[in-house]
């Protein structure tokens, strides 16, 4: 049955963005995945559940419905609370993680895209990280070399670019424009994302090296920011802060159904006229979501600030 | 069946705050309500559908869950569109409700309240409206009786008192003081509201002249926004821009499992796991809603300052 | 000809609101002011002056044009750079300062009021530190003095207003009516001031405990925000984050023709000349206004939680 | 005298971004400028005024300190009055002269560039004429040359990309890289100016085919905003919304000194003391710069709207 619905959600707008929600969903079912490795690490006395999952190879791209490559799940209950001894060791796993993904391109010239809405709050997180970033590229062109040195910094700028609704353009092309003409090493670029499960959202970092694929999530996309459409390493940094309006219904019905035997037809049925009438173009969000976004921008502000300036 | 669950969902958060929805959900046992009066008119050759809801007595009340008064709920399905030949006979509309349930207190000092939380967008909608109003009290004050004859307007004065979360005290409590200390002779409170139906979102005005009560509707509560509390008639003007969590997860499982045989301990069983693991203060709303809200509080603006100004 | 210059710019808008500016133009001529005390102070090892003004009576009140009271400023070259080792200590020096202003009263309910317009950047400063204050009054009204205690917290309530052109009403008219209304024991109101010279903007704060007095700023005025008018202690604390127009001109001016030789007549008929056609209704900023009140409304912020809750 | 002066204001950063204001100082001594013609028209029964500057040869250029093109000054006092019957022949105007310097260019993609810091009252008319526009482009793409068709639009995108400041880049390198992606036909540039005059703030609008000069304004800058550098047509729209403080200092005193019998010396040794000690980086703007703003951005918007969309 849940192949069928699960499908049915693929081809709506019902989904989640976090590589380690689809890994669960075949866990349910004690499931290994080939192709896919996942790790868990914890910080020690910190409420921080770290996972990693490793999609190696085609099996593992097919079965997950997202690209090879590396996501780094970071799991912060209080991510939204206002406590700086939690935020401390928490900032340390991003930069920790971040350097890890760039590799050899943690040093040379990054370029910080905010992306999302800033007019719609829990789309917000993007352009408020950039609002918060000290950016040097500027600094450093004028200073010199001497000056970089000095404060132990890499080379960093930064845009917000909007969405299409605003722009016209798709992210992708505006980004593509920027980076060949400013030719930055590596892209990271901030976003918030749809998680499948409530209890995700303002408490998980998901960071990767596979950039960020729009729709179904996996191909040569024409607007995709990833390293074979931008031709630069791209990083993504996303935090879930809604549920799409279709996949809360479909999996409160799901839960309540099973086992009561209805047929897979009977609920796909209902599942489109759901979509279609009701909650398609919707999102779900909690009600306090202006507050933890500001504070999960400052977070990840600071450690991109950190990653990339030693001195600050 | 949906006694019971309607009761749950008042207990809980999953509600409407219009009464044309109140009204309508006994509709569909083709009910006539004792003590409630409903007429409808048109705009013509406008899509738009005036439907007044008036409670009359108690009976009425208890049915409704709403105080004794007057309901005019405005169906505008072009609200969120940037058309101007829409906009102009809509504001007529709003203005003409305005007046009517304002009777005599049409002339003299009016304050207008902007509720809700200016940071996260469905909830602006208040903000935005004060952000475009054209306050006179202080201009009348120091130029005095001549000028605001010559200008043919009353005295309006505005403020957006923000939510509890941000100021530590009740919007009661705010406006009551300011009421006390500059005397209008009635508020106007603007606020977003709930629906119960997605398709109400960005498409309905309420104007009422039974002003604002939180929580369950009906009684003395201290912290209502009505004539009783604050000692001045409040006209309460309300767009719903939110669908509950809650309400729109028990709405769409009601109707998928109308006659399919569950007993109603069943179902108010999952309603409460529903709740309280999963949606309880998480709110639905539209993709597009920072557009919608912005257009839709310049059309309420709009409107308030023509009612109060006659040369603007 | 001081005398006259000084005169004519308080009749306009020409001002300063820091009392050390208006103690330092009675240095210049080595003048010990009557009824006026100054005390200087130090942060050791850090950039940070203490001076306080003590106008001790009505000799003192009316050579400084200030009510009776005290004046602390706090000197803080560096306030408006974003280093943690500096704003911490200089964060305590401002909680030490409120706590002595407030004496006695530092136990009791406090309203945090954020005064200007949050739409003009410099004058944003208080609406600001109002967005980042971590407000309990209504906590401690739902979960009681047990909580209170536990966390060592004083009940905190806040609001920005606005400004008059947005509310019509005067400042003082809704602070009045919310302070009769929910009764809190103080008022600490934020505000941004006109200081005289460039040199002070983004790097002073006053803390003071006479409130603000609109206008020539001694007197019994209807719309000042003291203790006479609304019944509670007021503390102010300002940041010089513009110079008056007016100001800025005739300063310049008069430094130039020092012992130039010119009439006191044909300077004053200048100036005033300067001010109607030119400059009165302007304000001068510096060109990074907009990080530097990001940057110092976290400071007051800051200090006002660790002021009134010990455990955030 | 002034030579000496003017001379050191373009040094500095004392200047005017108006063409009219340029040519204005030279008629202060009845000269007839060399290779520029100024032509000047009003909008009948309207206090509009329109001035055309052309700068037709090098002999212009060299003269004016602008580069050689048509600016259009439309002078409009009533610019930040909220009167629909004054801003809409305004509009007419505004969208009439961007298609007499587009010429045949009018037809084909456009990209609106609102160039400014949002976060800075005065300098965010740009960024606030972005967020009033109908972007188009994603649409005719979406839905076709039919649906373009069909509402008389033409593709048009927009960006506001910030200031150095927040993104480390250059406008000039973010807006050519956009440019080469999207390859649209020609860009509007909005921007915030400073002018000479108090009395042209908020009331003036200039429109060029020059596009916009940083600095000094003449000659082949790498961070021009022309068609020689970024390889398409650039139209740039202009509200004067600051005076640079250096600017009102030297003008104020300048008018004073007059012929009082000062050496060029003295005034010069003056001038750079006040911009070395006082007023460089400080802006002088107007106390209701927030509300003009606002409006203007709207008449602006509309313009741009309007010319590129007939069915609006």
């Amino acid at each position: 049955m849940k192949e069928e619905i699960k499908r049915s959600s693929a081809n709506c707008n019902a989904r989640t963005d976090l590589a380690l929600e689809v890994r669960e969903s075949f866990e349910e079912d004690n499931v290994e995945v080939s192709g896919v490795v996942l790790e868990e690490d914890y910080v020690q006395d910190k409420d921080i559940k770290i996972t990693r999952v490793i999609i190696k190879d085609e099996h593992g791209q097919a079965a997950m419905g997202k690209p090879i490559g590396t996501y780094i799940t970071i799991e912060a209950p209080r991510l939204q609370e206002d406590d700086e001894t939690y935020h401390e060791p928490l900032t340390d796993e991003i930069v920790k993680y971040i350097k890890e993904l760039l590799g050899e391109d943690k040093e040379g010239e990054v370029l910080i895209a905010g992306l999302g809405n800033r007019e719609v709050t829990p789309d917000a997180l993007g352009p408020k990280v950039v609002d918060n970033l000290f950016v040097t590229r500027h600094l450093i062109r004028e200073y010199g070399e001497e000056f970089k040195k000095k404060n132990q910094m890499e080379s960093m700028s930064a845009i917000a670019p909007g969405v299409m609704g605003q722009t016209g353009m798709e992210t992708s092309e505006i980004l593509k424009g920027i980076i060949k003409q400013t030719k930055p090493k590596c892209l990271i670029a901030i976003d918030a994302l749809a998680a499948r499960s409530v209890s995700r959202l303002n408490t998980t970092i998901q960071i990767t090296d596979t950039g960020i694929s729009p729709g179904s999530g996996v191909g040569n996309h024409r607007n995709a920011l990833n390293e074979e459409c931008l031709g630069v390493k791209v990083i993504a940094i996303g935090v879930p802060t809604v549920v799409d309006g279709a996949t809360i219904v479909n999996d409160t019905l799901e839960r309540f159904l099973d086992g009561k035997g209805f047929s897979e037809e009977e609920m796909y049925k209902f599942m489109e006229e759901v979509r279609e009438k009701m909650v398609c173009n919707m999102f779900v969000t909690p009600k306090g979501i202006d507050d933890a976004v500001k504070r999960i921008s400052y977070t990840i502000s600071e450690a991109l600030n950190q990653c990339f300036c030693q001195t600050i």
